[in-house]
């Protein structure tokens, strides 16, 4: 997606250790015309795979998943990294390695929000080591529901998150694929769209 | 605002304590189609007060802020509760109460996107106490930068943080009031569309 891969190369800044920082547009300052774009595309590509429910973890997934669903007319639910007080006690939860926290953060799900019948797609902003993705698909497995597709913003496909969702076998799409980040370029698979 | 007092009264759960559950269409899961008809009626309401950036908290703030900001056209900026590691080290941080999870929270803005020269308009999902906004005016004031506006989507006006706000003197708007949650009602400020 052009107008996407262009605001990461203009905006983008590579930290180093594969950190992409994008919160001028993504993760911290949201560009909610350009999260609309995004989301229109997705809901695009994913239109046909009959999904009930959108599914993201907090927080950065939540502005491209509820744009997302926004277009594919869906709720989203946004697995919450903390147990607010209006939750039931009895929760699905799971433990994730955050990426950019350097430890693991729980992810939790209500079962008033995700049943057995739900045929879910998963967004998020990054598909890197795939981890944050796959706590989601455990608490969807857990609630009997079924994973239906996968999609994010951004890939670093050097990080393998694509291969370690393969087994599921539904449809994965990325709106950019970042295929080297070293010696500090971004580096995107040519002629994607 | 008559479609989001509806889901409130239907789907909404008083928990006591002023405790207003909306877990099934704000807070957990989201109705996006919802958010969009609040995010544009609140568009609406401040059109005119030259806003050049929306300001909210996360978690729960991102949803309606980010759509409102979408019919604005405008960037919006979430408050992070803890720092990653993509931000620098130099931030702007406030600490804040936590209605829903009984303790200070951190609020932190990078620099990066907060300047003096905006024109900040707040919007999150709950007017309660007022504290969390305040919280986030005392973010923007450390920037240097101008509040011009204040929007939620529920008031409870039972709690007073409108009052907490009018130092400010700048319009406060909310598309829905309740005005009581005592035994287990919600009551609301009648005919305010």
């Amino acid at each position: 997606m052009e107008m996407l891969r262009e605001r990461i190369l203009h905006e983008g800044r590579n930290l180093g250790n594969g950190i992409l920082k994008v919160d001028g547009f993504i993760n911290h300052q949201v560009d909610p015309m350009l999260m609309d774009r995004c989301g229109r595309e997705l809901a695009r590509r994913f239109k046909d795979i009959g999904a009930t429910k959108v599914l993201t973890a907090e927080i950065s997934g939540i502005a491209p998943a509820v744009l997302t669903a926004y277009h594919l007319n869906l709720p989203i639910v946004y697995a919450r990294k903390s147990k607010p007080i209006t939750m039931p006690d009895e929760v699905f939860l799971t433990l994730s390695p955050s990426h950019t926290k350097g430890r693991l953060v729980e992810l939790i799900v209500s079962p008033e929000y995700l049943g057995q019948e739900e045929r879910v797609l998963i967004i998020d902003d990054f598909l890197a080591t795939g981890a944050t993705i796959l706590g989601l698909v455990r608490l969807a497995q857990t609630a009997g529901a079924t994973i239906v597709g996968i999609g994010a913003l951004i890939e670093k496909t050097f990080e393998g998150g694509r291969d370690a969702l393969a087994s599921l076998q539904v449809p994965i799409e990325s709106l950019v694929q970042i295929i080297s980040m070293e010696e500090n370029q971004i580096l995107f698979v040519p002629d994607q769209d």
